[in-house]
């Protein structure tokens, strides 16, 4: 098994994020704390994960506070997990991921969940990425630089 | 090590792509592609990564369809690899991403990697998740349905 790098002294905004979300249980727990589920047995019966990796990936989420933790409501002695405004954050990233995904992983014809708009059941309209003065921009049209911070 | 699961037949858009890039190697992969990276040699450089464990992500993202190997332009006997459409679909994840990242890995006074508009050196502004018809949407404004395809 490759050691395991850590990317959080990473300056690509890419990388550093990583060691917090960089694999697909964590991805699919922060989904599920999107969808509503808070309890650790709702988790593991959702995504059929073994109680250790699971509990470990909630603990990663919890360290790089993405979910925080509280007592049950119902007052039961059971901690819940919820989302974070650090975790919130990561709606655009999930959308854009959902939107790609029904694009390029679905048939035409294939049952797919998807999040549509709560008020009118509406699909979201794809994300475009603009410019701060509205031009629609593609990868091309951007580029990277580092940028010294606000010293 | 526990047995890798496959999300291919998973109906959720956010499970199904995992398989193609829930690992954080991949996504660096990505990014450096967009970045304009072609050779293995260059990625092989920028990521520090073991050659057989960046030889079988790149079999994989292009077994995905996410990346295609060309002869290389100066004629030379070496393969590139470049993007295809869906990779380039990937562009919102990233910029998402890396949204999320500034926002909330780095402090202000470090330097980080950003992307800008080309054009004029402007980062670009925060995504929003708008409705068919122009309303900005939270995560409690959307809710997960599932469809059953065109057919």
């Amino acid at each position: 098994m490759p050691k395991r790098t850590s990317h959080e002294d990473a300056s690509c905004t890419v990388a550093r994020p990583l060691d917090a979300i960089g694999d697909g249980w964590s991805l699919l727990i922060i989904r599920d704390a999107f969808d509503g589920l808070r309890r650790f047995g709702e988790f593991q019966r959702n995504l059929g994960l073994a109680k250790n990796i699971l509990s470990a990936r909630l603990q990663n989420l919890v360290t790089h506070g993405i979910l925080r933790t509280v007592p049950a409501g119902d007052g039961s002695p059971y901690q819940e997990y919820v989302l974070t405004e650090k975790g919130r954050g990561l709606f655009p990233v999930l959308v854009a991921l959902r939107q790609w995904s029904e694009e390029h992983f679905f048939g035409p014809e294939e049952s797919r969940t998807r999040l549509v708009d709560a008020q009118d059941g509406q699909p979201l309209p794809p994300l475009r990425i603009l410019s701060h003065d509205g031009r629609e921009l593609g990868p091309e049209d951007t580029t990277p630089i580092t940028h010294n911070g606000d010293s």
